[in-house]
């Protein structure tokens, strides 16, 4: 949540410039995206009639040279009619440029809020979005492998170790033997397609029960897509620190997407698997993160713990909540 | 440069439904203004062609006590047609509201991107725009004390001390006698409106080389024209840390304010001593702010000593300068 850059009036006036929306009429760095920073950007519009757009610079935490993959990948989607923000290409048809060294990408904008507390309508309206980015995102021609999927995830936890996680909660360090255990079952053979892998309702933007906008896909990859439906479960099934979790929106979710994409029974079997892989995923994640950032940082460390109290649930009832 | 509280998408809905805006469609955490949090909020008009805000909720710097002040001369000064930002007022006539405790208003949103390295032209135009506040704001109902005054500026580096200001830099606490010297010989008969007194290029919006609009005004009070003028002319004329000086620029600003009001022969004298007052007056809250932050902390410190440069030059050139 920051703006890492300063970027000069005459720079941003230089790269409008550079594309066919008109004039630059005003810009504001926006708090949002964890990685890039980020400007709300008003233009005259090509044709007269204003236009806003989201500016993108990548920070260090993307790599420019996978930005063809994801940017690809977006207009790729929003061609097929997806609920995505496409790519604006400069006037020499090019997906982003280069200012100072970084690259930098104006991206449509969407209408629409993040919503806090979904409703059932609105987790199925996501799941269709998902389910249709699935289908949609099949011939895709880029590639880009899982590099935080669930092997790569119990590297990251064994090179915390033990005693480490045990300091983040002395529960956390149990978990090392339930991930390698879990690990030891992960299927390889489910239909996989290019998925989004982190749809929290932070990356999705709704109008009332519409979904306007799936955005920062950022750590899309080839993966299967039940285990894409499983990490969006758990991201958006659990409430108060994934304390509680809703039956309702469980069903909602998965039944909006079957309705657009049904399950084949092996990834219906699997999913009470495939969740528990999604909260290795984010305690894996969170945990480095919290042993990376300085108690005294200003930065708010996510608990790992959350998605412990997840995979405990999946654990314990995830046969019945999938059946 | 931070959004500092989370507003859930359902808060936010009922917020704007008790304004006369039409429904919510977007809201963005924008990263301005150094002490509250600010949302760039899109709804579709009350008259359904759209609409766009500056959502503003006031966090634990600024006063609410204070807010009828400082919207109240907002809603002034846009009145007389000066380029601010008017407040948008709820359907019971409220300029501000409460929310979990915080005090919260709805502003208008003017296009324009803050200059930065000013045209003389441009530098010009903000000329005219303080004067026309000054001007418009002379018979504002509303009184403020300057508590950032040249004595209570004073009273923060006496209470620095020579010890640790001379820790931030060696020079720095020589210039405590010298702010003593300063503040005895401090005017006190020159004429008086509200004055804006923190006109940085941040606060300041252009299309091209025109004002379209004056912001944050959280720092107005009723104190001297002339020495706002002062402050503005030492936010706008250097470049470089205040290294380097820009006659063209300075000549430009006077020379525009002084198109919409003459200075009178006792300001334009006084110019000299009090563009040292606006130096003293940012080196003091520089050092403040200096000595309260941690040295690890991610916020970025401002140099108290790019004002102890542009003071020397005015204590050397300032005569010559405004003569």
């Amino acid at each position: 949540m920051a703006v890492y850059t300063h970027l000069a009036s005459g720079d941003l006036d230089a790269l409008i410039a550079a594309y066919d929306v008109g004039d630059l009429i005003s810009a504001k760095g926006i708090a949002e995206g964890v990685s890039n920073s980020n400007w709300l950007v008003e233009t005259s519009g090509a044709d007269g009639a204003g236009a806003r757009f989201i500016l993108t610079m990548y920070e260090k935490r993307t790599d420019p040279r996978e930005l063809p993959f994801f940017l690809g990948l977006l207009d790729h989607l929003a061609a097929r009619g997806c609920a995505v923000p496409a790519t604006i290409h400069d006037r020499e048809g090019s997906a982003f440029r280069h200012l100072d060294g970084k690259a930098l990408a104006l991206i449509e904008y969407l209408p629409g809020i993040s919503p806090d507390r979904p409703s059932p309508t609105q987790a199925h309206a996501v799941g269709e979005a998902l389910a249709r980015v699935h289908l949609a995102a099949r011939d895709f021609e880029g590639t880009r492998a899982n590099d935080l999927d669930v092997h790569a995830c119990l590297v990251i936890l064994e090179r915390c170790g033990v005693a480490k996680l045990a300091e983040i909660d002395p529960e956390l360090g149990e978990w090392l033997g339930e991930a390698r255990e879990l690990v030891g079952r992960w299927p390889d053979d489910l239909p996989q397609s290019i998925i989004h892998s982190d749809l929290f309702p932070d990356n999705v933007l709704m109008l009332g029960e519409r979904v306007t906008g799936l955005i920062d896909f950022y750590f899309a990859c080839e993966d299967m897509m039940a285990y894409d439906l499983a990490v969006t479960h758990a991201a958006w099934c659990f409430d108060r620190g994934g304390a509680v979790f809703s039956a309702d929106i469980g069903r909602s979710l998965v039944g909006g997407y079957e309705s657009v994409r049904p399950l084949e029974p092996a990834e219906r079997r699997a999913l009470p698997l495939l969740a528990q892989g999604a909260c290795l995923r984010f305690t894996a994640s969170r945990a480095q993160d919290w042993l990376d950032t300085p108690t005294d940082a200003l930065v708010t460390r996510k608990d790992p713990m959350d998605f412990i109290r997840r995979w405990k649930y999946y654990r314990a009832h995830g046969e019945r909540l999938f059946a």
